[in-house]
């Protein structure tokens, strides 16, 4: 293990600040499934009874026993006689006895004594006889009783973000209240005293902040709960007292702003004394974003990011949402941007002592994902905007063209 | 082009219903920034000033002439004059002349005279005196003035969906009240005797509604507005009232119930009465989904899709998704799902008139993505919930295991 103190490779940082956060959700409520999409369930939901709850057509046709059509072919059909049909949403009383059948409609209860379902076009009705023109295996166009689900059987298991079809799976069981996991608040600051609103005309020499949007929109779109605490001066009393103030109300505190040496000094200043055990991590071998505090005070995460919107939005992504994912409860297999894999058209190369972050452009050449970098100074927040997601060139790597490589995808 | 009535395929059916339906947005309005996120603008966005507004430095060091520089090297550093230092967020009155430096944090201005940034850790510095140790190519370590953004370039194009990084550059340029097209109004009605709502205990030969919640979900993720309208019943007078109703204020009306016979005939007997042209596609090739609905009354889209679950999903995203990406406002490379490459695990075999859609788990394995087929019935919704999402097989084919395939994604 590396001294404290020590530029940490991103594994090594994040393992280490993993370690001592021990993140983890802050509680549990019931939301209603109307308001349940994109929640993290915070149970392991069981069926509590059989889905569907009765054998069901999955096509419009006749209920048959298998056994009788063995030996039906459209030169030899095997005529059964129609015993009655069965209506949507009614338990039927008709009863399918050797050389009957029944009408039944997609959807509907297959009868007693029927193992199978026939598709209409398959037969000839004459009259009260039906002729099927084929044999039918048993089973055949049936769902059965609990074999979507079964009931006890756990369908959902904790930890997984509830999409559309986890929605119609808990409506299709009569879950209409979801245990889900509350949201991590998350306590947004800007700092820096060339920072202005958005709404302000800078001044020379000043600039409009933009991580203020930038992070609360990352934050958000992972289904925490950002709250925007505003721009900080670059002065330790002010930060100080802002930040203590949002450790309060919030789980995590980021604040970015410290790509400078000066601001780098009041958030390396301030963060110790906000609580215990402090910084765990300071400087984290990646570009961009070196210049990363990691720290954890009387239970609060609370990170200093780079000033730059690039480097903030690169560490918030490798660093701050492994944290917030593990908070919001998700499974770990469900953690982390979906990477795809892509040929890369232009070789890259990263320095000696950090791991590279480039941006790429991802497209469909023929049957194939190319990665095109983007190009442009990695501060500017148009390589963002022109990317689909980035490439991580290991340090003191030089990657060819041709290569395949994993893309992280942006959201 | 195929007889009217005739089965189409997927392609003819969304070319055909695009033809008539030409969906494109039905209003803009002005969002504030702060809740721009996942819009879509409805403008090009266009940089009012340079971004950056000055000559920044990316790094903490010394503002340099490069010229100075050509010789510096460790063995024979080159003395620089420091005559003064850049403050953050103010502009500087320092100019830097032939031999001299200046001190310059990250994001401050670059003074005049200088060309270039020296990094602090390739100088060395005694007294007001600041030997550098290499030379520095000119524009070294400076983001230039509108570098990221140029004065009236279109730097969002209209169309574009906003992600954390557009709200950035919006931030950055000042663009606080956000053009973005108003979103569609989607009713959703599912019919069926069969159904009750999930809060109810069915009774025999009844299930469970899901179709309301997979739909209004699918609908809510693409950022439409959705409207659950009710459970309606097989009978075509109450579905007629309903459909219309909902048509007054919807744009979009998905009326989901029709994989039954029955089912079937009532929409079919109502959709053509709701307005003009009214159905313009009845039936399309595809595996799930073949009783599909689609029209075009009054101005207003109408749709039918089957019951199963499962199904009603798969349309959705095939034909209902386009059509609402385009009212969205979304450029046209921005629509449709996220594919990915994969290597296919198990053969797969489609039927002879139908191009099959099968629900596919996605995992890395090794260097390259795997896809598995999700065993179980298509009428089965954990089918859905197991799966990452789907591939194509055409009609009449089989695609062998170890093929690579298109993934369609879910979101």
């Amino acid at each position: 293990m590396k001294a404290f103190g020590e530029i940490l490779t991103l594994e090594e940082a994040l393992d280490r600040y993993l370690s001592v956060v021990r993140p983890r959700p802050r509680g549990e409520e019931v939301a209603p499934l109307e308001r349940a999409l994109d929640r993290v369930c915070s149970a392991d939901v069981r069926a509590g009874e059989d889905l569907p709850p009765f054998h069901r057509s999955t096509v419009d046709g006749y209920a048959v026993r298998s056994q009788d059509l063995l030996h039906a072919s459209p030169r030899d059909p095997v005529g059964l006689q129609l015993v009655g049909a069965v209506r949507m949403g009614e338990r039927t009383e008709v009863r399918v006895e050797p050389g009957q059948c029944a009408r039944v409609p997609t959807g509907g209860m297959v009868p007693a004594g029927a193992d199978a379902v026939v598709m209409q076009e398959h037969t000839r009705v004459d009259g009260e006889s039906v002729y099927v023109l084929r044999p039918v295996p048993p089973g055949e166009n049936v769902l059965h009783q609990g074999e979507d689900a079964r009931r006890g059987e756990v369908v959902i298991p904790r930890g997984t973000r509830l999409r559309p079809q986890e929605l119609g799976l808990l409506a299709g069981l009569g879950v209409v209240d979801v245990p889900c996991y509350l949201p991590p608040r998350v306590a947004v600051f800007s700092t820096g005293d060339e920072l202005v609103p958005p709404d302000h005309q800078p001044r020379p020499g000043q600039i409009r902040d933009m991580n203020a949007y930038t992070l609360t929109a990352q934050v958000a779109r992972l289904g925490a709960v950002p709250r925007f605490g505003g721009i900080l001066p670059d002065q330790a009393g002010a930060v100080e007292a802002a930040l203590r103030d949002a450790m309060r109300t919030a789980d995590v505190v980021l604040a970015s702003g410290g790509s400078s040496v000066g601001t780098l000094d009041v958030l390396g200043e301030v963060v110790p004394r906000l609580g215990d055990p402090g910084v765990v991590v300071h400087g984290v071998a990646i570009k961009p974003g070196k210049p990363t505090i990691l720290a954890f005070c009387d239970g609060r995460v609370v990170v200093g990011l780079p000033g730059h919107p690039v480097s903030a939005m690169v560490v918030f992504d490798l660093l701050v949402r492994p944290v917030l994912e593990a908070m919001l409860g998700l499974r770990p297999e469900l953690r982390g941007p979906r990477t795809v894999p892509a040929n890369l058209v232009a070789p890259l190369v990263a320095p000696q002592d950090r791991d590279e972050f480039v941006r790429v452009r991802v497209r469909w050449q023929e049957d194939v994902l190319a990665a095109e970098p983007v190009l442009g100074k990695s501060g500017m927040i148009t390589t963002m905007t022109r990317a689909d997601g980035y490439v991580r060139v290991p340090m003191g790597t030089r990657v060819e063209a041709g290569t395949q490589v994993q893309v992280r995808l942006f959201d």
